[in-house]
């Protein structure tokens, strides 16, 4: 039985700061540490972990969002009103710590996994990639090495010249056989993305995620039509009023929390994809387990996943979402089934 | 805390014959009694209610309801296992019976309402229209007298002479102060949809629902951009997978429970539309209050409803949704919050 709404909830945001195993470089710049913001919410019996990863490219930080919740109190005392809790004009990442840290809360308030709330069976998730960010091409084939027997590896490229990208894809194939994906994060123009996806064609890429920079379908429908695999956008649908303009101009698209401001925005923007005959990816920022396990309560809904933040990060206070040669596990208990590790 | 799921459930299928108060006539033909088939899933301790309301054009009748479920026993033990308990060919109306029931049942055992699980506030539900089916002029003016406080009408038309139809607005309008829709099912083509609804421009309109034959986005459209009202559709967009062609050529779009099969694919189609940026009527068949009440629990996040099925029938044994001055009432009871009326 549900508790009754009407003790008030109190929200509190703390910075989380997670340093990285490798420094972890994509054609926009590279990174050490990463922060984000640790949002909970409480009624006095429970407490729901919500996750705000701000993304620099849409002008967010972890100040931001901490500067939003401190001049937005919470509009509802029961955290089942979810829709008048997101209603309006909230930034992406600040609603997303609070969608999840909801969800987390009417999870746990009525003993329930957030997977059977959305009525998903949890073994049907998806094998996740994992992510190698751009290096040399000996730091490349060290990575490819260390995690040689994982499923599915999404390269980054978008940097250098064609040659040396080629170079990167052509030495990872020599030594690995499992599933590759590209992400060339809008490094390249229309006709540099058409002449560098021909020449990777041979190397059997499974897609090639946001080749040239949002904002242009039709220079997407031309990659598309050129190239030999399937184009997924990711920086092009933040939200699922993007996906209408990309009608027929890509295969799929990638769904991140931090962009569409968590599991409400996400499942509209699967709906939207799926009614678009649309494949969709789950992917994640770098960002601590809280974040990466409300995605993969999610996964059994959609055809692939990125959800590596966890494998990047050296030092997470969270544990929730596990694997099992790269298939995503999920925890059972109630709401996200993240639990605080006991620090070290 | 949820019960375990381990405990087999059970589905009965019955006829449910639903007398109407007035013989209900549109462009299509006329019925006096609504028949339609009752579903009951329960897992010893809970009992979850759904309807499926067969759609005679989409080849569906309540025997072919019961030869589904017949054939096809109950692939899950645990309700909440919603993805997979709809997955595949399941005939709409078949589906929306067992997705209606499955909701019940979840909402039950958690003992919460729909509206709850669905993040909504009750509050926020919209006015519905009434619906006034094909009758001779002084007939129709019975009836609007009849009703005449209540604050929306839904005019069928679509049969019948350019000069008969105008007639029929002209003639509700010149004693009708409140909101007229109006609803050709289909009943005009191109030319004369243009044609008429110039005519009826004067008689403040609110929209029209499915002025042409469905299967013609670019008719659509050119009504659309040549009347002056805006256009809904309704035998064109059964599901979310027929929005995407409908983009840029209406206005919105009616959702149907028993075409669109459930909850779960109301809930695809209302995000699918949100993103295309149409505005949303929750519309029902001549039906129960089981299948009127499943409607109303999603209405906080829709603009119209067109909810008046328990307003046509004459005994429904079901009560729930309720309406004050047309405001649709949502039930409080965990699930549906429908009860079966004490025999009379």
């Amino acid at each position: 039985m549900a508790e009754s709404g009407s003790m008030a909830l109190s929200l509190r945001v703390s910075t989380l700061a997670l340093p990285l195993r490798h420094p972890f470089r994509i054609a926009r710049g590279e990174a050490s540490v990463a922060r984000t913001a640790l949002i909970r919410v409480s009624d006095g019996s429970h407490e729901g972990l919500g996750e705000a990863t701000p993304v620099a490219r849409y002008g967010e930080s972890v100040e931001s969002v901490a500067a939003y919740f401190a001049a937005h109190p919470l509009r509802v005392h029961d955290p089942m009103r979810l829709e008048e809790a997101l209603a309006g004009d909230i930034p992406p990442a600040a609603r997303a710590g609070l969608d999840l840290a909801l969800h987390d809360l009417i999870g746990k308030r009525l003993g329930v996994p957030l997977y059977a709330l959305f009525g998903l069976d949890p073994a049907k998730t998806p094998v996740t990639s994992f992510t190698i960010g751009i290096a040399d091409t000996a730091t490349t084939l060290r990575k490819v090495a260390e995690i040689g027997d994982h499923p599915i590896l999404k390269i980054k490229l978008g940097l250098g010249t064609d040659a040396e990208q080629i170079e990167t894809i052509e030495a990872i194939r020599s030594t690995y056989t499992g599933t590759i994906r590209i992400d060339a994060n809008e490094g390249w123009d229309v006709p540099g993305a058409i002449r560098i996806l021909r020449e990777l064609e041979r190397f059997e890429i499974e897609f090639c995620e946001q080749p040239i920079p949002a904002g242009d379908p039709a220079g997407l429908r031309a990659v598309r039509e050129a190239a030999g695999m399937p184009i997924v956008t990711d920086e092009d649908s933040l939200t699922a009023a993007d996906l209408p303009r990309l009608y027929g101009c890509v295969d799929g698209i990638n769904v991140k929390l931090a962009k569409c401001g968590g599991l409400r925005g996400a499942l509209a923007m699967i709906h939207t994809a799926r009614a678009m005959g649309l494949r969709i990816m789950l992917g994640c920022m770098v960002e601590s387990a809280i974040a990466a396990t409300a995605a993969a309560h999610l996964s059994p809904l959609v055809d692939w996943a990125d959800l590596d933040g966890p494998f990047l990060t050296a030092a997470d206070p969270f544990e929730g979402i596990a694997y099992e040669r790269g298939k995503i596990v999920l925890p059972d208990g109630p709401g996200l089934g993240v639990r605080e590790r006991a620090p070290a």
